[in-house]
């Protein structure tokens, strides 16, 4: 591994730093993960062969909602509750947003200022410059990096743009919705469809006036539960009420995970959700290897962008293009 | 081409006859295209080189409308109205459900009655037992043969499931929604996302008690149209009216797609649209023929079932057992 960057860690001093929960092993460990050198991916695959033995123990929950709805607020009160209970917490995020900007909505670490201060936090932004797939794959292993290091929790949060709620639902255990009581017509079309795939509901900001317009709201989404198909897991997708800026009904989520975590444990569904969860993966990053290694091909590029000004000036059919690619 | 069935006919004879126009050869031209036999596969391959040059004519016509709005009707009554100003004729179908049913919609010809009857008309069945993407690449080569086989217009029936209008909408230079007056939540959901694709809406059934309902109706969706995203064709969707049962607007429908095509053809709209969906074209076929062949390797695929197992478990990293895989 020639061209292995001098300041990377060895293999050995890796295992050893995530076995011990060092954060600072754990970071340089994503670090290489989310890396495109060969040599990093050839480290990052043993790596992972190594710690794989120590991965699964957490509950990964997913956490969705429009902007405004206080993601960010609630996964700050969330997650400090859940360490004041002894337990060890990971914030992850997939924004494909961040691939754009350069910078992922969780880089702004002030955006949760008590956690990532929390020595049983660890949170970790979006990585940017690569596709929604690209992302999603490096923080299912990041899952596992975290998972190994002994964090019980796992989050990952998602901006609520619609997309990215299908790779995180694709990727946890347990998907979580947040809500607010009213908003408008867009918001509704938004939550329509992510709705079907939340294990739990839960209306943000109710405080104040603003309990009586929740207490509706969880009626409202309660009746709209029932239009959906019924969860594959025998689960009743409850619809609850919470304060984050108030620090109330924080408890009573984690109460709901825990009770999720033994009905579907019990009927067998939360380990062939995994399973599921697992083979679909693997499928999704053979289709991907495929195109990769076919398109970034010199000499099928040459012939690609030969042949696609023949197809799209219709003097070729596909068929025979796509013939004289595969022969 | 020795596996070659007996009664294939020769390349030169189906060229012949799709030049003239020959319905008999062309019906055999398609079951070639249709076929998954090696030696059918090849003389497809060459027949489609050799009428290329005589594709690309016609305008291609994509129907959809929710069941019960009364596509075969329409396509009957506008079918036959385009054969009495003397257009040749298609009407092929994107039915995804017949590779469960294992018999077309359309492949039930009394459908059609007068339409399938008429000579310069031809009315082709989806061809069944494959997945949408193959039934959308047959349909699209079957285009192509309809083309070179002199048919002015081609008419490409969805049968309005959803998944299915994305399949016609890659293929058809002009979308056409049909649409009913009124109608329940589920099918206003329905058209929702299908409304941003269409080139043209036209209210069917608007005939006796039914014709003020469809004109407040036509203002409805006007309105709903002014909310979508501009056409990229700088067009703008118009909203008309028919009976496709006393054969009134049909002619107005036609109306609107020669001045699409006008419209579209002076800003370079229509040409450029073809173009980008050939391109799309090939490379969904690029990756489909990826699949296929790593799929198929019976090798790989003892191999994909020994790793799904130990992934499943999660005693394998799904990145190592990607690598096993291509390496």
């Amino acid at each position: 591994m020639k061209d292995r960057p001098i300041n990377r860690p060895s293999l050995d001093e890796l295992v050893k730093g995530i076995d011990q929960s060092n954060r600072m092993m754990l970071s340089r460990a994503i670090t290489i993960i989310e890396s495109k050198l060969a040599s990093d991916q050839e480290l990052g695959a043993q790596l992972l062969d190594e710690i794989i033995p120590k991965t699964g123990k957490s509950i990964r929950i997913g956490i969705t909602g429009v902007p405004g709805v206080g993601k960010s607020t609630f996964i700050e009160a969330f997650g400090t509750y859940l360490t004041t209970i002894g337990k060890k917490v990971t914030v992850l995020t997939i924004d494909p947003s961040s691939t754009m900007t350069k910078g992922s909505i969780l880089g702004d670490k002030t955006r949760m200022n008590e956690l990532s201060k929390n020595p049983n936090a660890f949170i970790r932004p979006s990585p940017s410059g690569s596709s929604l797939g690209g992302v999603a794959q490096k923080t299912r292993e990041t899952i596992l990096l975290c998972e190994a290091a002994g964090y019980d929790v796992i989050i990952v949060e998602t901006v609520g743009v619609g997309q990215s709620e299908t790779a995180v639902k694709g990727m946890v255990d347990f998907f979580l919705l947040l809500m607010l009581a009213g908003g408008g017509d867009e918001l509704q079309g938004i939550k329509r469809g992510i709705m079907e795939m939340a294990d739990a509901l839960v209306i943000n900001k109710a405080e104040g006036d603003n309990i009586k317009p929740s207490k509706t709201a969880k009626k409202d989404y309660q009746n709209a539960l029932h239009l959906l198909p019924a969860h594959a897991g025998d689960w009743t997708v409850p619809v609850g009420l919470c304060s984050a800026l108030e620090k109330t009904g924080i408890e009573e989520v984690w109460n709901t995970v825990m009770d999720y975590q033994k009905v579907t444990t019990e009927n067998g569904y939360f380990q062939s959700n995994r399973q599921q969860q697992n083979l679909k993966w693997m499928h999704e990053v053979i289709k991907f290897q495929l195109e990769q290694s076919f398109y970034q091909d010199p000499k099928k590029k040459e012939l690609v962008r030969n042949l696609e000004e023949r197809v799209a000036a219709g003097e070729l059919s596909v068929r025979h293009a796509v013939q004289k690619l595969f022969t």
